[in-house]
């Protein structure tokens, strides 16, 4: 949670308004980590006898970006139309984690009331209590000091950090050497101010010819970056980047063995577009809506549907020896726990292993039992799910196989796992995840599916999901076309304060995952639950004023379902039900029905979970929600 | 579900009035069973030439027992006052599944408008639309008939059935030996009407001398019998029960390999007074405050606090093959399940095993791997749970060994499992469990300390738990003087319509079961939340109005839940926190307090989920709720 980023053009000459624009485009495509406040640290107006900069100014404001956006610029004390050679700005959008979303907690952070050094800062301190003594936690950090004028530092560990470079001239190096000190007198160094002679002494960035124009671009990720430059350097924990005279350089306090002693300087696919909004109210629904594409990029290039085999590149050397293990751990947490869940079944009956799924808290919490003949996925969308990542060690460090399961390359989950799947659904803007569930479960059916090619008593059921899934794109396409229905169905429901989603077997996920996105986005507490314990409890909660949606497909639950449906309408309860095309023994009992068309059971809970996805779309805007940016939350949980 | 009753007085002269207080009182006992309606039939004044009775009267009620017994006593048509001789009637409390709880659908149901046969059934006939082609289902039933009048016919599959028996004289046998039809003409031979010379044909009850008086009580569990007898013989599935000239015959249809050709005549060792609910408002309460006892008695003659050691009886013979195993398995519906959630972190560090939980339904929905090296426990009160008992006997088909986790000797899963654990927590009548889940979390708690007594490694921790254990009924006592406070904060909140509940790690069950109990019979909707996935979805529903409740032990999690306690106030959330005693910390972030005694970390949540019982008590009460009669739900069930 919360996004940084900063902004240092050397030798580009830019207006101080065209850096508050830079900086607050940037904070805006880092919102979705956290909006309760913004602030920005440039350097003011007031210069010394040499001409350099002597102060810094500070302006925050409690809210979103917008509100900060309005704040510089009825600040009349700040000359926007100045044009600076070379200057350094840094930028923050909140999360709250501790203490109250207000101006006093908003960052820039300083060290003392003339700004001498100011700090943005991304992630959670734990310790804070015990912070004079020892530093620890999680944290991505950048530095501008007045002391040192036209310089940046930053540094990560457990919280993303990554640095965008732009130029007219070409780079002269496809990766960066990093620097370390064996001595440990790093930090003394800077204090002498000896460290810019030390980087002098280094390897420049770009073509040996100093001074070249140049504009580093630093940012939580990819997607504040893109629309300026797609050639990034991923900062790894503990690295120190440092830039002074226009040339970046990497340090490390020491170096360990068999580490990579350089960090490469990669180019960004992604296409500025693809963050973009289009015809769409908000991210979300665009990213409902792509679900048809982002589903088939999914399976591109993995499914062969001539020869109905499935090969995922990234797991394919290490097959047999998964194949060999005694169990299968699947970890996440929110959505991507539920893809777990969504997918347990159909991988224990492909793989004939036991599958656990855990929430990665509980799973820590617990010091679960963990062994080397065990296999463990990791599910994050963005890669970087800190209690997912905290797992991920914990498993390391007892030998388990790891595999990732990631939206994002070059995250700290796919860089750390043993091998790994990525799910190819794009960038994921909305806070509330969408489309990243759906290609998780794609790619956790194809790791079934490919771990089962050698079965022939298996062949009948996976050429029955192979055909299932090649037929997917087009039934997302026809369930997304009941938006208009399922807005009418919102439209009767959104003053509801609560909301009970019912369903069970592969669909018991989808309840969950339902439930989740209507929390989310809504606020009404809506709640997931497994129609079989519905005579063990929640049956309680049914009167004919208690919302329920109920999810009654044609699969081997459908007369166990059939009962929950008449335990409800006995009730009086009136569900609202999703359920197959032509079922009318369902739509006698219904209050309402949105029918679906029928896929393979295993792959139905895809088609399923789009219209409640929808419907917490609907209901949210009905209500007068920002569907995006959903109050108390941020999109990347970088922190435990 | 359902609970049914029937009562034959042969040559026992007893009014009308009194046979319907006999069928009113036994249908009060199995009231938490059911009571959407209710029903009896007896023979009506009508006779024929021989002076037999030739009509059925049935008279039948919506709601609960009380509005029957009003009915009974307001019917004109009736004669009270007249002797019978010999007599046999049937009464029949409901809990809708199929079909609305009105007055058609109450039981006893007939035959045809004479009520030539009249029937009470508990059960559920899940294919109820192919009824006309093939019985099966879950059922137990008693029938009646005018064509023979002071005779009774009873059977069960599924659904539990036992039989009391009274008389002044001796029994003259200890078990009572199954008839076998080997030749299938069972069926024709009760409609050819030469079912009564095979039953005199057969052994008797009780002394060869016939036409003894005897008494006979039908009921779905002991408490309806136990004010009346203590002998009873448990029918199992399959068995078909006659009585005619106060001769009870048992029959099946054939005999396997292995079968028990008698069922015993058992004394229950029940006392009436546990039945009773003394000083208390409700049986819920009164089980509430018996958990100092009943936690003890689940101890008592297990463990030897001298020398530290662990000995369940019921398990003894099998540790070696439970050492051996792979993987431990919980199985369980609603609390039950919570006790396996509760307790999976203890068993997994005491017994080294990976342990999964689950609910029982998913288990059987997901048709989930089990294998011969698993051993599986299966969680229930009643030990009749139908989910729980179809669950067992999916994992006996795969070779699993499987070990009884219940409350009633002599229930369907305690007979059918390979061992077990009696929790002996006494009756527990409160459709809301509460004495049945401390003893359970207990009684898991105490296998995994049976487990471990060879290793080295682990006895420090295990004389850490033996003591804790030992010290437990004394911190139970203290916990319950906090009842006023409780009540004082049930009275700030019982008009709220949600609740949170909060904790993780040891706690995390503590949060779903006191959710679940807030549910079940105060109507409010309330969730256990994981306050690690707080940040991912659940952390939007907090503001100043959605009551939260908190709780943070000082155990390996107390620096995380703090961490969650930050995220809610820093949202304006209010939180009432149970903490332990003297922490200052957690008092000055807190709402109110509810500080509770501290025990070892894994024990902790048996003190911390009572004050959620008590709340869950004084908030349905404070809403005017019966706080023993949940609507919708039934103590027992016996249905999937």
């Amino acid at each position: 949670m919360c996004g940084i980023f900063a902004y240092l053009n050397y030798r580009v000459p830019r207006t101080r308004k065209e850096i508050f624009d830079t900086l607050v485009k940037g904070l805006q495509r880092l919102e979705y980590r956290g909006y309760d406040s913004a602030g920005v640290g440039v350097d003011g107006p007031r210069k010394n006898d040499n001409g350099d900069n002597v102060n810094i100014c500070l302006i925050k404001k409690r809210g979103k970006v917008k509100a900060l956006e309005e704040e510089l610029y009825k600040n009349d004390s700040i000359d926007l139309d100045i044009e600076l050679d070379t200057h350094f700005g840094i930028a923050h959008t909140r999360w709250a984690t501790h203490g109250e979303p207000n101006a006093v907690n908003c960052h820039p952070h300083r060290s003392d009331k003339n700004n001498e050094f100011v700090v943005i800062h991304n992630g959670i301190i734990t310790n804070y209590k015990e912070l004079r003594k020892y530093l620890e936690g999680a944290f991505a950090l950048v530095f501008k000091s007045i002391h040192f004028p036209g310089e940046a530092i930053a540094t990560r560990r457990g919280s993303p950090l990554l640095i965008g470079v732009r130029s007219k001239y070409e780079l002269s190096m496809e990766h960066i050497p990093i620097q370390y000190n064996s001595t440990g007198h790093f930090i003394e160094g800077i204090q002498q101010r000896n460290f810019r002679n030390r980087v002098d002494s280094t390897v420049a960035l770009h073509s040996v010819s100093d001074r070249k124009a140049v504009e580093f671009y630093f940012a939580s990720d990819a997607s504040a970056i893109i629309e300026h430059t797609n050639k990034v350097i991923y900062l790894q924990d503990d690295d120190i980047a440092a830039v002074a005279e226009g040339k970046l350089s990497l340090h490390r306090m020491s170096r360990c063995a068999g580490e990579d002693p350089n960090r490469a300087i990669q180019t960004l696919q992604m296409e500025l577009q693809q963050i973009m909004k289009g015809n769409f109210k908000a991210f979300m629904q665009k990213e409902i809506f792509e679900q048809p594409e982002s589903v088939f990029n999914t399976m591109r290039g993995r499914i062969c549907f001539d020869t109905n085999t499935v090969v995922l590149g990234g797991l394919k050397d290490h097959l047999k020896e998964i194949r060999r293990c005694r169990r299968l751990i699947l970890i996440g947490c929110g959505t991507s726990f539920h893809a777990g869940v969504a997918t347990r079944q159909i991988l224990e009956e492909l793989t004939e292993l036991p599958v656990m799924v855990e929430l990665a808290s509980d799973f820590l919490d617990r010091i679960t039992p963990v062994f080397r003949d065990d296999v463990c996925f990791f599910i994050s969308q963005s890669g970087e799910t800190a209690d997912t990542l905290m797992a991920l060690r914990y498993c390391q460090g007892r030998g388990a196989l790891t595999v990732g399961v990631t939206n994002t390359v070059g995250s700290s989950i796919s860089r750390e796992t043993d091998c790994g799947v990525h799910i190819n659904a794009g960038p994921e803007i909305g806070v509330a995840s969408t489309k990243a569930y759906t290609s998780q479960f794609v790619a956790l059916t194809m790791f079934g599916l490919m771990m089962s090619e050698d079965r022939i008593s298996l062949q009948k059921r996976r050429l029955e999901i192979i055909n299932g899934m090649r037929m997917l794109p087009g039934l997302i396409k026809e369930v997304l076309t009941l938006d208009d229905q399922i807005r009418s169905i919102a439209n009767e429901l959104y003053q509801q304060r609560s909301l009970l989603v019912m369903g069970r077997g592969y669909n018991y996920a989808t309840c969950m995952e339902g439930a989740l996105k209507i929390k989310e986005i809504t606020y009404m507490h809506s709640e997931g639950i497994l129609a079989g314990e519905l005579k063990h409890g929640p049956l309680a909660l049914i009167d004919k004023h208690m919302p329920v949606i109920m999810i009654i497909m044609k699969d081997a639950c459908y007369t166990k379902c059939h009962n929950a449906l008449q335990q409800v309408t006995a009730r009086q309860g009136r569900p609202i039900i999703l359920c197959c095309q032509d079922d009318p023994e369902i739509t006698k009992n219904a209050y309402k029905t949105i029918e679906l068309p029928q896929t393979v059971d295993c792959l139905q809970g895809i088609l399923s979970v789009i219209p409640l996805q929808l419907m917490s779309f609907h209901l949210a805007v009905l209500r007068g929600y920002d569907v995006d940016c959903p109050r108390n939350l941020a999109k990347s949980v970088t922190v435990e």
